[in-house]
């Protein structure tokens, strides 16, 4: 599947940002990536939702729950458009709320992985409400060590892409030119 | 419109509650109605926000923006199924996310007005962040002082219900046999 499209569209709503950003590996990179303006965008929206959907439909579970507060609405998307009931974390309240039973397992979406820490309070509250998690679906890995984080603790982070995955497509897509070298050769 | 099955929906997800609760007029109930439920319910959600857009879509505005938390997946279905970009109040950092520009209207969605003080800090963020907001849907309005607070700041709440309206139909749908005397005949 090409992904051009949705690169395109993402750049041209500055969901592509330019500043100082250093991977997990030690690669510097000029790209920052958030997904706060798709929702803006209810086309856009609509198409990050169905990229979800291809890692989605595999994990079998019984309710979504979307991270506070970008996943809150792709999660709502996936909700609406197959039909699984969704539940929410109430962030100030440690709450989570909707109908759900003990013991039912519940997919968690997030929009980006940073430190997986977000993810991690999320995944908290369900248990302590008498959820099962064991899967994680996001659009973007960060690569700060957020898979690794969740992975300790016993949690499966499925990412659509990785940021260097994400650079490469931007290098393709015709956005950046160049990726900044690792080191500069003397 | 007959909401009749709407509210056996709501009654059969266990969105309406008993217990004792007082209306601002004086009038004690036994019915308590929240909408968190609502959500774990695909079709309802959908139902819920149909009957929202009937408000909605005479009220011109730029933008949505769904107080947390319930409403926010409102507001999302109503964004995608009309294509309003829609906005999200960040509750912890009192920062509004998404694409917007200085003076834009916003239009605030809630599933249920208490004392309006939930909706009046996302309008205060909203329009700290420099958009301008006139109006608020809410799907019930609890007639606990939430309609006249938010008049006296000079916003208008449109509501589907108030919940005398919703009380009444819920007669009417045969839901509860009989509202209770204002006071005993002695």
């Amino acid at each position: 599947m090409s992904y051009n499209n949705l690169i395109t569209q993402l750049f041209d709503i500055n969901a592509v940002k330019f500043g100082n950003f250093t991977l997990k590996n030690g690669l510097k990179t000029s790209i920052y990536i958030e997904l706060d303006p798709v929702i803006s965008f209810p086309h856009i929206l609509e198409t990050v939702a169905k990229n979800f959907w291809e890692l989605v439909q595999d994990i079998p579970a019984d309710r979504l729950c979307g991270v506070p507060y970008t996943a809150v609405p792709i999660a709502t998307c996936l909700a609406q458009e197959h039909n699984i009931p969704m539940l929410l974390h109430r962030k100030s309240s440690n709450a989570i709320s909707g109908s759900f039973n003990s013991g039912q397992t519940c997919l968690v979406i997030e929009d980006i992985v940073t430190t997986g820490n977000s993810v991690l309070e999320t995944i908290t509250d369900l248990q302590q409400a008498g959820l099962m998690v064991k899967d994680i679906v996001t659009f973007l890995d960060r690569e700060q060590g957020g898979k690794e984080l969740l992975a300790e603790h016993g949690y499966h982070l499925h990412s659509l892409f990785t940021l260097s995955q994400f650079i490469v497509m931007l290098e393709k897509a015709g956005k950046i030119e160049q990726r900044e070298p690792l080191h500069n050769p003397a």
